[in-house]
């Protein structure tokens, strides 16, 4: 096999192994976002702000892909909800199957939820190609991070159906033009949803939430599950 | 041929293509720098402070690699010196062939250069296990990408000669444990240097220009070039 026939058979495995997920997710109703960005974009701080919101009123759960350590699963165990953390050793993406094993590995636990969040390893790239059974990518971009990245990096922005700008609350001390960014996603993908938010100062977190319900409600609508069968 | 074959033969062909471009800078006494970090922890902004403190002094070069757009090669070129974008289409990193085919297509531009950058894609995992036959890496790490991250992406950090902690001018705005970091960096490396940086205020900046011209005279010391070949 060459290095393109690998590489294709990879992906192939990785889609079949997908689909899988989608139907197992789809007949407990579960909605399943994949959260992609840069190292330290925010992606935990958004969900422990998004527990903050919806604890008590949605059955939450997370999957938290590293490189290395067990910090992101234990912060939001913390914040209150059942996460695993996945391991990759030096790979720099999840794929369906580790998803599909940390899912086994927990029973029923994960596998009752309303929502599964997918904190994928922090990488711009790699973690595009990978179909994880989700129902939508959220692309997440620090406004730290400088407001040239959806067109550096567009297959992530390209693909995802939410971008989210955090750490809004240090507009006032960085170069980060909204509009260009929000017009460049715009470009990549005119159908994406864009929020900019911070979880320091709320902002956004409203709209971000509204996004989540209105995608939960439209799952549960196309998939209904037999009567009596939702707590 | 398995996925780990395969991954073993890119590994040693790049090896091998790393070799023959350390055997040229060292004839040519180029120090090389191979620069990894997340996307928008500011590589391109330290460089371009770099040229401005040792423009008319050293003879700088840069070849910047990213997914898309042209856009830190040009910035580069505006603060005044050659530079070589490589478009990497969907890779997540640079190798040694992409490096030796740039080179040659400058013809003798970026031969004859005191000091060649290589600002890798945004990508704090892939690019790590590339030799681009550079003298050492320099892993970049913006104070708002959190103080968790040397343990997060061990790989970079334990490799990297030296730490650049950027954006220091943040600090008042974010959580960000600089000793902690330091820490962290110190475990996996001992050997490491760490600068804390801010190209904004100009913080660090004279210790870092201060290790590069270090690096340089020790690269001169080691191979001499013979008699009036410099400039």
């Amino acid at each position: 096999m060459t290095e393109v026939d690998v590489r294709r058979k990879i992906l192939a495995d990785n889609a079949s192994a997908a689909e899988s997920l989608r139907e197992s997710f789809r007949a407990s109703s579960t909605l399943v976002v994949n959260l992609i960005s840069s190292p330290g974009s925010g992606k935990t701080t958004l969900l422990e702000a998004t527990v903050r919101a919806l604890k008590g009123r949605l059955r939450l759960g997370a999957i938290d892909g590293d490189i290395a350590t067990e910090r992101d699963a234990d912060r939001l165990r913390r914040a209150g909800i059942p996460a695993r953390q996945i391991l990759t050793g030096g790979a720099c993406h999840l794929d369906a199957r580790q998803i599909a094993s940390a899912l086994e590995s927990e029973g029923d636990r994960l596998a009752a939820l309303d929502v599964l969040f997918i904190e994928n390893v922090g990488n711009l790239i790699c973690p595009t190609a990978y179909d994880l059974g989700e129902d939508f990518k959220v692309a997440l971009l620090s406004v730290a991070e400088g407001d040239d990245k959806p067109f550096k990096y567009p297959g992530i922005f390209a693909r995802a159906a939410i971008t989210v700008v955090t750490k809004a609350d240090l507009l006032p001390h960085v170069d980060f033009d909204i509009a260009a960014v929000c017009d460049q996603v715009a470009s990549l993908n005119p159908s994406a949803r864009f929020l900019v938010t911070s979880a320091r100062t709320g902002e956004g977190m409203d709209t971000w939430i509204a996004h989540l319900e209105e995608a939960l409600a439209r799952k549960r609508a196309e998939a209904p599950v037999p009567a009596g069968a939702r707590v």
